[in-house]
């Protein structure tokens, strides 16, 4: 193989909103795998907000990317070379490593997948990490039921699209949360919700007008004004399944980068009851993904399951759409289409 | 049956701190049981926080008391008349209603207790709702696990000795919160926790010193600076136990008298997996009060589980006492024995 890796490595740490300095692009040798190790080449990498905490040195669930390393990710590729057992050359897989073109990773977290059950690039949406988030924290946390009311933030996003869905599936009333009218329709007309409001707008108002009956499950992307506004709204034994405050991720450093400590009391969880919980797929989510995405595929040939891409051409644009993401300038599910 | 009944009303709706004035002493006829009931004569009346809010016409999880009303809690005494089937007269009893000498009860929730067992006002205490909102709270939502540290807000009070206890039995480091040295030293040297810190202090200094490996297990009663000085020490998959904010429930009417919505974001929810939740014991804990007194004798006959109370005498002084309750002047289980 006369082909050179390419690769997206973190040259230092962001103060506040990531630039494209902070990133720096090289082209390397092809790796060669270990014993026990296969070679994957990416055709698409998953951009998440989550890799904003891997710039960081702050204290977090996981450990930082050192300096000069290569940018962490998930990728969806193909097999080029094996020297692990039940996996050989032309093997379509999800879970190649980082924002590179080649990647030398141990199968323990590597998925073989039929390409032809869903387009590649789905395996790293809606049937891939931010699928499994969906699926994981309302089987776990949310647990839906027929009737209950359901808030979304982020509803357009890769895990918002696949929340509000499964909600509808189980028979909720589904608002979502979104920026702007056009991912406001997006949400309503192609994805069902029963209504989307848009963040820019009066928030109070319009979750009064959308929800009058309160919030039983509240999905947590966001955090900051949004969150503010829909927990006074919580009926009794309602639910916040929190996943994430993006809102929040690029917030100085130093200072606790997720937003730190809550207001002076949660008074009100004790009176209604509240269920308030955090999750992290990686804990416990993997070892469920077959049975994830065979449901997920079901959804899919029943047309329940609608999702949305946000695809960059090209693994030198990954900074500038990353950059992008954290500011809510996609729409859909963030990828890169590795050339 | 010459005797008179003695009634606590509520007078009118506190604005902020109970006062005297807020209630109305009445001597009133003694009370007829009707078919399907038991008239039951109180000994000891329990007094508790959560009455604060039954004074309120805010929303909150249970109806308000009405003005003029009997003023709402549970009683220990013995039954003086029957008619309902399987009580009769001289039957100790635990589930007497209200601020009042005499109360005719429906039998669903009257316990039969024997009184050889332990003293009558430990049923309102270590053995009464108080001891059981500990031991549900734990068994569904603190979880505790042997070598887990534990914290207990209002350590020296009704549910936090029995919080704290059944945490060291479970094999967990307790460190109490209490107002005053004499609490403190009561918490560490007669119920055996660990070390025991005074809120009127440094709370942060002294939780560092106290927990320096962070925090497992925080059980809630009271909210405010202690709250937020416990909140960023969580470890991952950390629990609060929601039991109650007493340092709110003066707070001005009209607000959310439990302290309204929370800070512009709870991202440390995510990063560290936290699970929050509230819970009032009467949602689904009176139905394992026989398996949970049975625990709790067990606990009593082996020394593993004291309690101290702070009995008032007589009826007539129940407001005051209520009002110090709120003030944290009561040391131990409030409980007001009746003449």
């Amino acid at each position: 193989m006369a082909e050179t890796n390419l690769q997206v490595l973190l040259r230092r740490r962001p103060k506040g909103a990531p630039v494209p300095e902070d990133f720096e692009i090289v082209e390397t040798k092809l790796p060669e795998p270990a014993e026990g190790e296969v070679l994957v080449r990416a055709r698409y990498l998953s951009l998440d907000p989550y890799m904003r905490g891997r710039m960081s040195e702050a204290k977090s669930y996981a450990k930082p990317v050192e300096l000069g390393a290569v940018m962490e990710g998930q990728t969806a590729g193909e097999v080029v070379a094996s020297r692990a057992p039940g996996f050989t050359p032309g093997d379509t897989v999800l879970g190649g490593f980082g924002w590179q073109r080649f990647s030398c990773v141990s199968p323990a977290r590597l998925f073989k997948i039929d390409p032809k059950e869903a387009p590649l690039s789905a395996s790293l949406g809606v049937l891939g990490m931010p699928g499994l988030t969906a699926w994981v924290g309302l089987e776990d946390i949310g647990r839906p039921k027929a009737g209950e009311t359901m808030v979304v933030s982020a509803a357009s996003g890769a895990v918002g699209q696949v929340v509000g869905q499964l909600g509808k599936i189980r028979g909720c009333k589904v608002i979502g949360i979104a920026g702007g009218p056009e991912k406001c329709r997006f949400v309503t007309e192609e994805l069902g919700f029963d209504a989307c409001i848009d963040h820019r707008g009066d928030l109070n108002a319009q979750l009064d007008a959308a929800c009058p009956e309160g919030i039983d499950i509240y999905w947590e992307n966001v955090g900051g004004a949004v969150q503010a506004a829909v927990f006074p709204r919580f009926r009794d034994f309602g639910r916040m399944v929190m996943c994430g405050v993006i809102s929040q991720y690029n917030t100085v450093e130093g200072a606790d980068s997720f937003g730190g400590a809550p207001g002076p009391n949660l008074g009100a969880v004790v009176r209604k009851r509240l269920h308030i919980q955090g999750f992290i797929v990686s804990d416990n989510g993997w070892p469920r993904y077959p049975q994830f995405r065979r449901e997920m595929l079901g959804h899919m040939a029943a047309g329940k399951m609608k999702w949305r891409e946000d695809v960059v051409q090209g693994l030198r644009n990954a900074p500038t759409a990353f950059i992008g993401l954290l500011q809510g300038a996609n729409f859909g599910k963030l990828v890169v289409q590795i050339d």
